[in-house]
């Protein structure tokens, strides 16, 4: 068995939970914040069957993967800095810090 | 020294930090939700001696053991469906999932 | 790799945060209550790889390490406990426990 924590974007989340749910994986979520992650981050702990680990991280490399995103950020107009042009611009999003440990014993009750 | 990483429902967490502090251990409690248990979880992460291992696992399933619980429920009629009439109804509540880690070093400051 | 469960006190986090920080670590913060101190705590989890444990752990003592502080508290006269006096009281505060886990496998998407 292992334990798996993975730091993820709170945007990825619902992603991630569906992807997991959908594979059959259980998993509880914790509220964490900054420090690994830029922006607001959530932390899941997945707990896995041996065989089922590389499974699992597909799941989160799939989710979480990061990715450029165009967005439109209101940018200050060369030699006038207050007139603002609505400009695309582009960002990084996702990502995610994953650590997977060895769990000793396991049960439900 | 392990780590043990309990989920267990918001219900029984009172009696399981209560049982704990009886036998001595030592624990802290983080907010968490969903997925391993249906309802409100909460996860305590509870430190203890190799030796006393067995000790905590029989305080954590004395304190979550799943069991049913008769609620009264309101249930709809057979035929007219606007009319509900209660009726006992057996629910399973408690329950809990348990991770062991080993601690590679652990201290106190 | 490891991954540190770093309990400590509410009063102490910004500290902490700012000195891993200082010194490149990684860490995300999870809320967390009660338990193994007395007071408000908060867990912060911080990855590190193996041969800069020992700079980790350093910086949690530095900036954890328990202290007395003197407080001035309302203290009830001898005799008549309806009239409070204020006292400089000696109170411990600060403080850590720290879990050091190893960790099987490490990646960031
Ligand atoms: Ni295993
Ligand atoms: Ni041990
Ligand atoms: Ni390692």
């Amino acid at each position: 068995m292992k334990l798996i924590f993975a730091i993820v974007q709170d945007e990825d989340v619902r992603r991630l939970m569906d992807g997991l749910t959908e594979k059959g994986f259980s998993f509880t979520r914790v509220a964490s914040t900054g420090g690994f992650l830029r922006s607001g981050n959530t932390t899941l702990m997945i707990g896995v069957e041996d065989e089922k680990l590389d499974d699992a991280i597909e799941v989160i490399e799939k989710k979480c993967k990061t990715r450029d995103r165009i967005i439109t950020s209101p940018t200050p107009m060369g030699g006038a800095t207050d007139i603002f042009i609505p400009q695309p611009v582009e960002v990084s999003i996702g990502g995610a810090t994953v650590f997977v440990i060895d769990v000793e014993k396991f049960f439900r009750i």
